[in-house]
């Protein structure tokens, strides 16, 4: 699948996009992202499992329920509007009304996210002043969606987007996501926020089962610090009216899942490589294990440990580390099957660590080399089964203490 | 109960203690320390919950299986004996025979502990050499007991001892311990290694559960980083003698179980207070939760979210991570109910935060004042119930990236 990144962004049809300065952000930068779809959309969501969910989670799971369609989504950054009362439910749903009024539909057509702070009230009519003064105007260009991407971005140091093109049918569709996030990322559902949107027809009844299982196997897979925020949202739109059009059962969603899971992995991958103070982007591919659960629980143990993190920022070849951080992941595994090695992405220079839960001698002169890139895997293999997982993270840096030491001041 | 620390360490009668240098850390520093009852100790234990244990925690979990007295413990620092195979296996047999040789007992009547780097073959024959040398000999002397307090210590800044003193059936008894622990911090059973030793003969039916209890509520209320360890121990020794020769049914325990909880206490902050690389000494102190389970798991989100450690680190009043992390921690709570606030562990210079689910408006200046401090309470009241809970952690700083980016080499 040919993933098309960022500046080669290819749109679907039938979307228009937007992002611009609110006033959410003290610095100036664009804090306020439009994706809008005149035409209407069908469309799936995956949200934060965190006890404590912000007014735009509870806004939009409530929307879900209810089945409408919607023709955009209004996203600020700056400002995660959670955990702040009634105000901050009513600045939410002002949020929606602001874009419903300048897009000229109904409130309950607008998708809301936040990201940010949490516990300061969202000021409102920031939004509705921009747009009245034509700061946002959506349109269907790649620069627009670009801006939109960059306007959700916060502690992120890359903007985050790719599309990929396939066909389904004797057709050519187009998905194209954004998302943003690199701290407070170990989603438990969906990661901090993505929006993906396409041209292809989805039958509702599969959109939003398809986009969980997607999201359990890619964003649902990265770690930069264990903490799950209270704002996580997936969001995926197809076309409402395109889908009545075509016959129900015209249901080629292959091409187009396939498409999806590249995607989304893409996505979630380039979160976890700007992780906050990330130098090197970490990947944990568990084999051998006996079902997909214990391997997902194993790879993501492994990535979130603190230890195994700080032991990649220092270049150590500390192993151990990446043991014990299995056995308390609360998987239920045969320590005397286990095999560990170091490689690159591509399988190659690999280090053999451990086999079959004996230590093996290894050069510490290879290891040094190998540990000296960019990015690494760590390759666990269990022999006791035939499932397998991924997951991804980073280094634990000073870098990642100084960002989140004065990130609210 | 009067805690006496470290210099004005008190001892109980029937046990003697050495610390001196093997051989197993390579910058010459103490390394294996002795705890000798030559008249023989019931004893209690508990251990890493983690699915790899080292070679020492499995066969002291056969040992206490098995029911026998016990003579002595002997503990290596420098060197974890984990994940070392059949070779380490036997090598951790070897330590407790060349104990048991030089002071001319069973080897099944000597316990082994070992912590250090996980993953590298323990060499047999160092301490029994050091023996034979007159290194180590085993004395009932406060200052080889705090000899072999330095001896199990690896990233430890400080030596971490306490002893307590109480009366039970109108006598006077003692009850000691040494403890350490810095990195690879977050207990789930027992902490890295304690050593408990009184003169207080318990009735055997309650040591093993008395000493659980305990720990459940100190040893693993603490947490520096999140990594469980593969060799976390806590064993108690009480005289098996004395015991007999007392009447089953003198059971005055509970001035015992007092002096075991304060002590544990004790011992437990003192390593949440030498963490690695920490500069602030944190206690998340939750009431009002509907059962004892909630309010320990909410305790111990809050304590071990890297995020709300970064802030503390930067002195910021970033409450919104505690609110976050209290949300993932898999705790049934109603967020409404939730009010958070800072204080002193005196109680003094309180700052509220959030009241009810909603936020408060505090100073900022006060705010930075409190976060100055060494030593910072975070209180939180769920109004939902009677069940509190305590626990007790560290800011998470540069040097902790430090530390770790190159422990092994």
């Amino acid at each position: 699948m040919n993933i098309l990144s960022d500046k080669e962004i290819k749109l679907p049809s039938g979307y228009t996009f937007c992002g611009f300065f609110s006033g959410f952000k003290k610095c100036g930068d664009a804090d306020t992202a439009m994706i809008c779809c005149p035409g209407g959309a069908q469309w799936a969501g995956v949200f934060t499992r965190n006890r404590v969910k912000a007014h735009c989670v509870v806004r939009n799971e409530q929307l879900l329920d209810s089945g409408g369609v919607v023709k955009a989504i209004i996203a600020n950054s700056g400002n995660a509007n959670a955990c702040t009362g009634k105000a901050g439910e009513d600045a939410n749903q002002a949020l929606a009304r602001e874009a419903a009024q300048f897009l000229g539909c109904e409130a309950d057509e607008v998708l809301t996210a936040s990201t940010g702070v949490i516990g300061v009230p969202l000021p409102t009519g920031l939004a509705a002043t921009a747009l009245e003064k034509g700061l946002g105007t959506p349109a269907a260009e790649p620069d627009r969606f670009l801006q939109a991407a960059e306007a959700i971005m916060t502690t992120d140091t890359v903007r985050k987007t790719a599309s990929v093109s396939f066909s389904a049918g004797g057709r050519q569709y187009t998905l194209s996501g954004m998302t943003k996030g690199s701290g407070m990322i170990h989603p438990n559902m969906g990661t901090m926020l993505a929006f993906l949107c396409t041209d292809f027809p989805l039958p509702p009844s599969l959109l939003q089962s398809t986009l969980k299982l997607v999201v359990d196997d890619t964003f649902n897979m990265i770690s930069v610090d264990g903490d799950t925020s209270t704002n996580d949202m997936v969001l995926l739109l197809s076309p409402a009216e395109t889908y009545k059009a075509m016959s129900e059962g015209s249901d080629d969603i292959y091409p187009f899942r396939s498409a999806l899971h590249a995607l989304c992995e893409y996505l979630a991958v380039s979160i976890a490589a700007d992780g906050e103070g990330a130098g090197k982007l970490l990947r944990c591919s568990v084999s051998g294990a006996s079902n997909l659960i214990e391997a997902r629980r194993l790879a993501k143990g492994v990535i979130g440990s603190s230890l195994v993190k700080c032991a990649f920022f220092g270049e150590d070849a500390n192993w151990g580390r990446i043991i014990a951080a299995m056995g308390y992941s609360g998987s239920e595994f045969d320590p005397d099957g286990v095999s560990i090695a170091f490689c690159r992405f591509d399988g190659s220079g690999e280090i053999h660590l451990m086999e079959e839960g004996s230590p093996v001698p290894f050069s510490e002169e290879d290891a040094a080399k190998l540990l000296g890139e960019k990015e690494i895997e760590i390759r666990i293999n269990l022999h006791d089964g035939s499932a397998s997982a991924r997951a991804w993270g980073c280094d634990l840096s000073y870098e990642y203490v100084k960002i989140n030491g004065d990130y609210r001041t």
